[in-house]
């Protein structure tokens, strides 16, 4: 043991504090659904975020804001530290409508946690520790999703951001102004040296694998088309099948192609989550189908491939049966992959903590898609019940919850050791 | 010849007239879509009421309203002619939103033109001849569809029948004194002897098929179904496709199986004309699906078969997706079988004077499976333009209209000859 460190008191997470400040954010905004609405900058956002900043500062953090609302809490690293580039720590804590208590609440009080380990044993880290909540992760209330740390890795500029107007025309500048949360900082005012996030999976893989921790390596690419099919209206009675050309039947045959497309790929998934049939009478064959479809792979390869095969599948269907179609581009996003090395270490430290683990893709977007552009970043996932997410019903046991801040927070200790 | 057949004069098609009349009589209620709609019991279908009973007058025929507005137009028989029972001819002059110009009005306006052939003859038939325009019979602005024919074939009860209201809460009673048209006659005042009612096909199948004249058998059994899937709403992203519960898919492959069942029955059609996805989120999986299915088939075997097999086919697959299924019925009739001698009548006419034929099934509704319950009763098919119906594009062309009508002529002076 080196001279220094003979003072040093070993980090110990406060799991009641993080639980209980885990229900207290989760009442606010509480609503008659039984879960809770803090949709991003608004009035009860607002009031999450001055609940966060409160504990901040009780931490002795110092508190940043940024341009477009992105809240930092700075834990200041050694003097003369090696390395100056800070570890960030977060997530979002604007919500979904009725959403459940965990869903980026759970990663950005995680990180507080770890700040308060720091705090508690009276360490300071070799270099700066960060708490950061990005704004608008969510993209209920302004678009695009991953707004606050969209800005931060530089993919839009603070200007655009800010100009983003809700449905009622209320831009994100007025909405954070009304809740003083429009920071003196431009966003990316400081370069980090990593991002770690933990976060609920959202889906059911954990827990029905029964393990701990998930080590996220990246993030699943994102293709969202509107496809159309149009046909001929013609009287149900009369018209023999031969002779049809049914959009309807169009639209379904795609649906079940989409399913097929998903189980032969074993990697990539299909969705078709809205679905129209013009002109929608029982006895008349569908002149117009229009339809989602929401494919994800986390490879870009067999993303593309999955595109090409849709387009492929419903041309020769159109031509087949009859009918014209067109497929619109919605959204388009390259599969994440992230940082090898920071995978390991949390894998090693699930590991040396006892706690069963695998490798996984996210299948969500996270915060941590748009940091990984510009730093090492990995996600933990812990399980949530029957996958359940956006939901009151959201649920996470506490012993898994504890086990991931354990997992962040031993993680953190090692990436903040000195070199 | 006999003594009293001497100054007989034969019976000739005023083919000028009754294409005449029936641009008239497409022109009330014109529309700025193309169209003319003339809702049953409305303003317009009123004035076209007016127009038909006029002509009527003008071939001195007696005019009857039953109290559900059913208009009959008798031409007396001898006076001791063998048989009292009247020939009726006839149709519906009430069109859906936006119509097509001879939807009903053919085969009222052609009975009209029999009856002017008797007339311009100076001839008089044995027994009675009736022309008929039907109450109601395309079900747009009352339910159910043919509720006039329904009536006066004792299917419903004059007084059931007039309480039906509209979408308004007007009711049939309110609408038919409105425009005159309420009636002293109860329903089915008179017993007919044979029912004829020349329509166009609405289908595609004599176009296609290059023919003149459909012999029609008898009307498809009708079963309408109401599907719905329950499953689990879950993000697209993070629910591998093993452990969906997808509503939308359940909908897709039945709406696939229902194609494979109408090809491989070959007579027996299927079609899903209303579709709606729950929650309608472009990446969330649908926890609903509700479709309607509307099977037929001229077979009533062979359309319980179907039903069957719908059920048996949405239950094996809800078990197998981890869906709830419902199916729940929305209508059901059985097929209509017309008069063999009737049809043999009608195909033996058609072939005296030349024109091709063929034996078909109606696809659609019409009075003349209302008026099969009370007496020996067929149909006359003419063909219609690519089978477009109840649209502004419905066409059937000059020559096939004139033949269609003949053939009536020539089979109802069949019918009316002297015992």
């Amino acid at each position: 043991m080196k001279k220094d460190d003979q003072n040093v008191q070993p980090l110990r997470l406060d799991g009641q504090t993080l639980v209980d400040q885990l229900q207290i954010l989760a009442s606010v905004g509480s609503d008659p659904r039984g879960g809770r609405t803090r949709l991003a900058a608004s009035k009860e956002e607002g009031e999450g975020r001055d609940l966060l900043v409160e504990w901040m500062k009780e931490l002795d953090l110092e508190v940043k804001v940024d341009s477009v609302g992105n809240i930092f809490g700075l834990l200041h690293g050694e003097e003369g530290g090696a390395g100056g580039s800070p570890l960030v720590l977060g997530s979002h804590i604007d919500t979904v409508i009725s959403a459940g208590p965990y869903d980026g609440c759970f990663g950005v009080l995680s990180a507080l946690a770890v700040a308060r380990a720091f705090r508690t044993a009276g360490r300071t880290p070799s270099r700066p520790l960060v708490v950061a909540a990005f704004t608008n992760e969510e993209g209920v209330r302004f678009q695009p999703d991953m707004l606050g740390s969209l800005c931060f890795a530089g993919g839009i500029s603070p200007e655009e951001a800010l100009a983003v107007t809700d449905s009622h025309g209320v831009s994100l500048e007025e909405s954070l102004k009304e809740i003083g949360y429009n920071g003196p900082l431009t966003s990316g005012f400081f370069a980090p040296g990593e991002y770690l996030e933990l976060h609920v999976e959202q889906g059911p893989i954990l827990d029905r694998e029964g393990l701990s921790i998930g080590v996220v390596e990246g993030v699943q690419g994102i293709s969202w088309w509107r496809v159309a099919f149009r046909g001929k209206a013609n009287h149900a009675g009369t018209t023999p099948t031969a002779l049809r050309s049914d959009a309807g039947y169009g639209a379904a045959r795609t649906i079940v192609f989409l399913r097929e497309l998903a189980l032969s790929s074993g990697t990539t998934l299909g969705t078709v989550g809205t679905l129209s049939l013009e002109p929608g009478a029982v006895n008349i064959i569908p002149s117009k189908a229009v339809f989602t479809a929401d494919i994800r792979d986390p490879s870009e390869e067999r993303l593309a491939e999955a595109d090409d095969k849709l387009k492929a599948f419903a041309e020769e269907l159109a031509s087949a049966e009859g009918l014209e179609v067109t497929l619109e581009r919605l959204a388009r996003f390259s599969p994440v992959v992230f940082s090898q090395s920071l995978c390991a270490l949390v894998e090693e430290t699930a590991r040396e903590l006892g706690l069963s683990s695998r490798r996984m893709t996210s299948g969500a977007g996270h915060d941590a898609q748009m940091m990984a552009r510009i730093c090492p970043t990995a996600m933990i996932f812990v399980p949530s019940r029957g996958g359940i997410s956006h939901s009151p019903d959201e649920h996470t046991d506490r012993a898994d919850l504890l086990a991931g801040a354990e997992v962040l927070l031993r993680t953190a200790e090692k990436l903040l050791a000195k070199e």
